[in-house]
């Protein structure tokens, strides 16, 4: 990189037009931007995300819950993270944090808030006593897993997806940095995959909720570009094998379609109040 | 930046050369690249670390759980990352991510494994019943923020903390766009601590032990270099009071010496056994 001659001032100050596709919604700054309550639709779970991995997550426990017979109905809402919907006051209120997905309980007398992807999967998990076992040394490995996807995924979406796709121009020694942490990842979670049918042993868990959003649709290339090329995801072959089993899922395929305002349009469905809502859209698709 | 030729290849290959200081610790391989077997002291903890953020938070649970009256005796062995001792046999059979900590839990009939530093918070606490409620708003509050920090930190450590002093070059995007991310973070903990003494609510948690040896030591202008300064750590006054509540707790002070290899001499205690190796390591230097 030809950058050598940049010098960081003494202090850091912002520079709002810099920033790349996404400039509009990084900010230096925590807070509401505007007053704008959140709407509430019937059911005991409001969530309001949109259809990226970390929100995927969520959808797909709510769809995999009820798919299980548990009554975990929820309305989903839409949150336009473009048009700046995360600084609105009602959803700073349940997330200070400003990001999707975020969740207001109200099967309790006082609702709760619930946010980060991490945190909703274990509180609903811990709710109905599904996808986590209740104690032992499987619940331990289940949240080793839990808090690896946490820790690992910045350096996928943050730190790789950020520089190989969306940045302003394409830098060399950040792309390449974030490319080696980035197989080192598929490599570990090749090698756990050699051995078990899912990422903590015999059973279907929140670990692979979280995992496979991110992970998983890297390996069936579809995030960034052509990232699958160039991480060469086809070499990791044990990942290959778990992400196509749980892309087979019927719950799945509903969690991936909730709160999903881009890409293919049959794969939308914006809003999500009833499991007849998805019926309801593939029909509107094939009429079209 | 003038690095605008720079065109990302089809496939992405390893340069081993490239990667900055810590070059040789940075692989796009998992596994174990020798043998070696982990010491193993005699109480039911065994914890393999080193005094990093991450390796700091689960030393102050340990010292704060002892100090609380639990019987969490440990023994700390440090793992010297510069060394690869994290590439060893032994140390990935605990944590397949080959990062510290990690912590082999002997106090059941079959040993269990525990990694990141976040599951590990959550084992002890779910082990003692302490410092997270066992249920209810405020046990997802803390969890929460437990989740928060572990998505957020990697922008502040491999992010800011790696572009801003550690890569072979100054390059002003990443520097640039990972300060606004930190500054927005600092942002969100000053509004939080605001209107509570503490992270999640009136009760000191895991959530604190999480956040403080991360954003804690940056407001105190410990951490990078000069960042307290770029970063204008000051001008978050609520952090401010929290981070120097939490560093004058003595399990904190103790936490912060264990497995610490590096700066000033006094604080180094590179293992621990007893709680009695602090008074040596304290005798000693005053000797020395």
């Amino acid at each position: 990189m030809a950058d050598t001659t940049y010098t960081p001032p003494k202090v850091w100050t912002w520079d709002a037009e810099s920033g790349g596709k996404f400039a509009s919604t990084n900010r230096p700054i925590a807070g509401a931007t505007h007053d704008k309550e959140l709407p509430v639709g019937k059911h005991p779970f409001q969530l309001y995300s949109l259809a990226t991995p970390n929100g995927v997550k969520v959808t797909i426990m709510f769809e995999e819950l009820l798919a299980a017979g548990h009554d975990a109905e929820y309305d989903a809402w839409l949150i336009d993270i473009g048009e700046g919907d995360q600084f609105g006051s009602g959803f700073v209120e349940i997330n200070p944090n400003s990001k999707i997905p975020a969740l207001l309980d109200r099967s309790r007398e006082t609702p709760v808030r619930v946010f980060e992807s991490g945190s909703i999967l274990m509180h609903l998990a811990e709710k109905y006593g599904a996808f986590l076992p209740a104690s032992g040394a499987a619940r331990t490995e289940t949240l080793n897993w839990l808090f690896w996807q946490m820790g690992s995924a910045p350096y996928l979406g943050g730190g790789f997806g950020h520089f190989y796709v969306y940045a302003p121009e394409k830098y060399e020694y950040p792309i390449s940095r974030f490319a080696m942490e980035v197989k080192r990842q598929l490599d570990v979670l090749d090698r756990q995959l050699a051995t078990r049918d899912f990422i903590a042993g015999e059973n279907y868990t929140i670990a692979d909720m979280a995992i496979w959003p991110w992970y998983g649709q890297l390996a069936l290339g579809r995030t960034y570009d052509d990232a699958g090329t160039f991480l060469d995801v086809g070499s990791y072959e044990h990942v290959q094998r778990w992400a196509k089993a749980i892309d087979a899922r019927p719950a799945v395929q509903r969690g991936r379609m909730v709160n999903r305002s881009f890409g293919e349009p049959e794969m939308q469905l914006h809003e999500r109040h009833d499991a007849a809502d998805f019926d309801t859209q593939t029909q509107d698709k094939i009429g079209s």
